[in-house]
């Protein structure tokens, strides 16, 4: 049929004004309905426009989160160490670009698959498909590096650089996607988005990955550092813990803010397409996918200044003062378990997920100091426990017409135990746990064991001492002269700075 | 009707080839009329996808600006309160998600009113309406945590962390809310969108918030820093000034394009709808409300270039030295001036309106070291001062015909008096200025007298000499060791610096 | 006809009830015309709403690398140089945004031109047009500060600060504009979108600027550097070069990483259009320039990691250690490199268009030491050979499909050399290579050349010996009192860093 919406009345007219005249009234029919494809076609073009756009934009802030992991990271290591870490956050986003490509992708969403793996798409090949488009690519990319930067912050300040390169691409190219293809690849065991087969008739709901992404890192992490050990220094003789303060607050800051930032892209954009609506027919609401995006934005935002607030007061009240960079932990930790139930709860109960989320950092990081468990950047902590915990409140919490309308299928699907909708969630929330608890032990755990034994994963103490980056990266991060400092960077006396000026 | 865009001729034949059948075309009509309805409201749909996108997109961007805050505050106070003023615009946002969550956008927003203060919506109960969707709420929080923000300038290194919550959540939570509700609800008292009574016949035309953000924070600001008084050593004896430099002009380069990159979601973001045409009949022009967000990017950014240039040659001739954080604040200023009428005048305008606020700013900093006033950021100056002259500015140069495209209403409402539209919108616009200046004084006056009087405002004197961070926040924002300072970060000689590479 | 799209059967069955009634079938076909004109119209607006959209959150990300630039040479260069630095690096963006305004968009984009140079739209009279709206000038202003960024970096720490007035804005108001308006404007001489007479048949594919903006760049840096000669220290008495290190890693890699996330706007945000179906029909295909959008994003980031990788291991096998500051180099040669054909080429080739772009630059580098050429941010060997590189490797791998799809025209149009499209893409990109040498050499070399010779180029060596910062703005950008370093900032012994906590 012709694809063109112009209508001219004097094409029209000789065809309605057939009369019975059924040759008329065919081509009448055939010129309205044509008009009616094109339409049609029009409207799934601006679809892909819309989506494309939202999710591109999406993409990119994720991956801004790439730039606060590396001014977090940096900002909470010794300075002597800040060109190591930085490096690695480099590294992270350039080796998982390129191994993402080549096969990391296939492995997470090459349906057709066995629903453990899967197996198209090496290096794009097939691409573009109406399933994936190239932007969707993109997304996932962001999300893979995501997972290798918390891990580094658990091994920092004293992890070979080649150790550093083996374990990120093993994380981004195989262990990583393998999770997410269990939880988000249509065909995945564990998906709630699967046809049938639903594990506990539910499937897990991690949305936007506290499980698939920020667990898979902690946990990772977990493993790295028990397997080396704690920095030199960071506990006394009778085990008294020493906190090695990182060298720059002002990093963390920028960094935590980046963070989120980018989280907008992270958990509202893991609709990955906006241009839906919930109403019976077209129209019929303003209510629609655009606002669920919307609301998972407000359930992120809310989690996380929840999480701060109470870090704020819980830290004062046990440290006696007002500390900055636990408060900027504390509002990661929010994001990292709101993460999983973004788009499921309701912003109230986002207000609680933050709070506890608060206490499971400060609990663990208390714990953490018990057991001599040293992670610079609390990322298993943090990462493992708060993304733990979100898996556990979306299980408690979900809504149901939230579920309904995002996942679709059976309108009668399980929901959160405490919003009425029976255990089979929570259940299959804690299967997600052990299941990404275990398969990460496994892999990554034994992974750096072996790296351990080959005595490639711990640098030597003499350069632990030093600082990495006189040792393995050619000098500091930065450099002033005396001059410089004489001639201004340190003055004299208060209140008389500006003399020279 | 049927919800469908499906076209059959094999259907649509018997129905038009019925002739003069009643029936046929009765069915005939309905099948046509069915599609027409359908397609109407797949129109709405992807309006509110698109509009939706713009506006979260542009909220992030509003959010980004209060790591701009966070950076440019952080370079601008001495090392040692770096710790204490980064925490303060974290607890912005944090407090202010809930605070606005809570009451906040109730008060701004909870229209039918009274006019004075909103009263629905509280805890976003109710949400979403076809009025207000999630993604509105969430820019309008990233708008009342800029207010804050802006304050927490004025009286950085001084003031108590205590005294700080209390302002800024009675800031966010009540005082901004009000006066957002006066001027941006559709049935505040001074809206320009009321159905009647306009003031004046027109409303005032604060459309990013030269008034209700900014003079709002510089107006708090100005009164705390008066209560609190200047720094120590900021003024000598005979009360000459002294400028207590900031630790990092790099940390206010960095803080001033984040606030610019973030200004894009300020001002061209406030349409909050782009998919809105201008012409007479749908597509019957390219020129719409997407060509008006962007001629608001771009009198944003002429008015802050220009504000730039002029303070760049202007403390030239002053001081004698080309100076960058005097351009950082000149810039800005161009941007608090234009934020008020930024959509509704030529890009012409806004060059002269940046080339003013650089010389207002320049001309308030000189009467506060008059004054012996000390703001060290130059808030209440850049803000309030700024964001006054933005406010006049408008009632100047507000254009007939963009007056008209975006608040529609009668065709003669009044303009900028220099565009020949009469002393209406200015008379109004004065009116503004006044009573928020009123409103701000007499709620954040006496919210800062009343701590002052409670001893809770100010920090001892020894706190202050000893900085912030070491007092209240567990030590400062920088560590280094001294080995790491010998092993490179400060070198001998010039010249040599590389040797060990 | 009537705008509106309500249809009621009421309305209609009348109409469709006449039979052969003439005067019912007119208003029957007006009736169902006039209702797909509006639905026609509608899809313009939608179209432009959705467009613009994208091209402005675009523009915004370019506008990012601006900050960008500013951290990667503020932590290049010496502490004593920062303010100088990154004052260029405000002073681009604002006199930039001045003179592109009033004539530098003119030149590039007023067509009808003679080919050469454009000449409508000065001050933005006439705007918006059809063809020219808002947006599109805030993104093609984004570009042309980029290009004079680049230039300063390669000047760095020697060059007087009113000859960088002078040459940035003659080439951001006239240089560059020229050059963009040969490649880029729909009727500049060796435009690939020309009517006819197109440069060997084809014209130039330069996307997104590795020659137009890259090139233009590096070429005008290499002749100010090579005029100003080296600075003092930077080569020994024999020829030895020195490696005058940045002050600061950390701002290297902030500025590198918002470069990436700035490219993102670059690069796939200079289809400037994104609703366009590449389907036969309306709604034939999922695949559109959406895809491409997003293949253009994934293309760059190939690039990008594939020429951080390799100069990992490069630098590592050249020097011995994991260098982080060259990696950021190399990211960003293939980034450069990748501009000019990253819509028009594969994945796998972007993967070998970095790879080579990473040896351009290591290659480039060798061979400015051994000719003592001083570039403090290796601009010209970044931005001009790899931007050069490039420009050939799109004439080797321009893929047929794509090119026709973007380019439209003759579907035998020449592609890529290597692609089996023939000698004629790749000849005229070797023209391009050298006319905007020729053109960047004539016009920047000789001002350059006269500043020399007026002794406004170069800063005294004692100014150079103290820094620009001091002698020419005020200050150095740091400052800690002796205070705030005994009380923390340096400490005494590792290990005990924290015991005041």
């Amino acid at each position: 049929m012709a694809s063109t919406l112009s209508c001219s009345a004097s094409d029209l007219i000789p065809l309605l004004s057939g009369g019975a005249n059924a040759t008329a009234a065919a081509a009448a029919a055939e010129f309205i309905c044509g008009r009616f494809e094109t339409i049609s076609g029009k409207f799934t073009d601006a679809s892909y426009a819309i989506d494309n756009t939202y999710l591109l934009f999406s993409a990119y802030l994720v991956f801004a989160m790439q730039l606060g992991f590396a001014m977090l990271c940096a900002g909470s290591v010794r300075a002597k160490n800040t060109m190591n870490i930085m490096l690695t956050n480099v590294i992270d986003a350039a080796a998982g670009g390129l191994f993402y490509y080549l096969f990391g992708f296939a492995f997470a969403f090459g349906s057709p698959s066995n629903g453990f793996i899967g197996k198209h798409f090496f290096a794009m090949s097939g691409f573009p498909k109406a399933s994936f488009d190239y932007p969707y690519f993109l997304y996932q990319w962001t999300f893979a590096i995501a997972a290798a930067g918390i891990t580094s912050g658990s091994i920092a300040e004293r992890t070979q650089f080649v150790a550093y390169l083996i374990y990120s691409s093993f994380l981004t190219g195989l262990v990583y996607p393998i999770v997410s293809h269990w939880f988000w690849s249509s065909d995945g065991w564990a998906s709630p988005a699967r046809a049938d087969n639903l594990l506990f008739q539910t499937g897990v709901i991690d949305f936007a990955g506290s499980g698939v992404v920020h667990m898979v890192g902690g946990i990772a992490g977990l493993w790295g550092a028990l397997i080396e050990g704690p920095r030199i220094g960071r506990f006394e003789n009778r085990g008294k813990p020493v906190t090695l303060r990182g060298h720059s607050a002002t990093l963390v800051v920028l960094g935590t803010f980046l963070l989120w930032f980018g989280w907008y892209g992270f958990n509202p954009g893991s609709f990955a397409i906006i241009n839906k609506s919930y109403g019976t027919s077209p129209g019929s609401s303003f209510y629609g996918q655009w606002s669920a995006v919307g609301r998972t934005a407000v359930t992120t935002t809310l989690a996380g200044c929840t999480a701060a607030l109470t870090t704020l007061f819980g830290k004062r009240l046990i440290d006696g003062y007002w500390n900055v960079t636990d408060v900027c932990n504390g509002l990661l930790g929010g994001f990292a378990a709101i993460t999983g139930g973004c788009s499921v709860v309701e912003p109230w109960a986002a207000v609680i997920c933050g709070f506890v989320a608060a206490w499971v950092l400060m609990g663990f990081n208390k714990l953490a100091d018990k057991l001599r468990y040293d992670d610079p950047l609390e990322a298993a902590q943090l990462h493992g426990g708060c993304g733990a915990w979100g898996i556990i409140f979306t299980g408690l919490f979900a809504d149901k017409t939230y579920v309904s309308e995002i996942f679709g299928g059976d309108p009668n699907r399980p929901y959160g135990l405490l919003m009425g909708g029976g255990w089979r969630l929570l259940a299959a929330h804690v299967v997600q746990i052990v299941v990404i608890t275990g398969w990460v032990s496994v892999t990554m755990g034994t992974l750096f064991f072996v790296l351990h034994k080959l005595e490639l994963l711990r640098i030597p103490s003499e350069d632990e001492i030093a600082g990495m980056d006189p040792t393995s990266h050619g000098g500091l991060a930065y450099m002033y002269t005396e001059e410089e400092i004489r001639n201004g960077i340190m003055v004299r006396e208060m209140g008389r700075e500006n003399e020279h000026v």
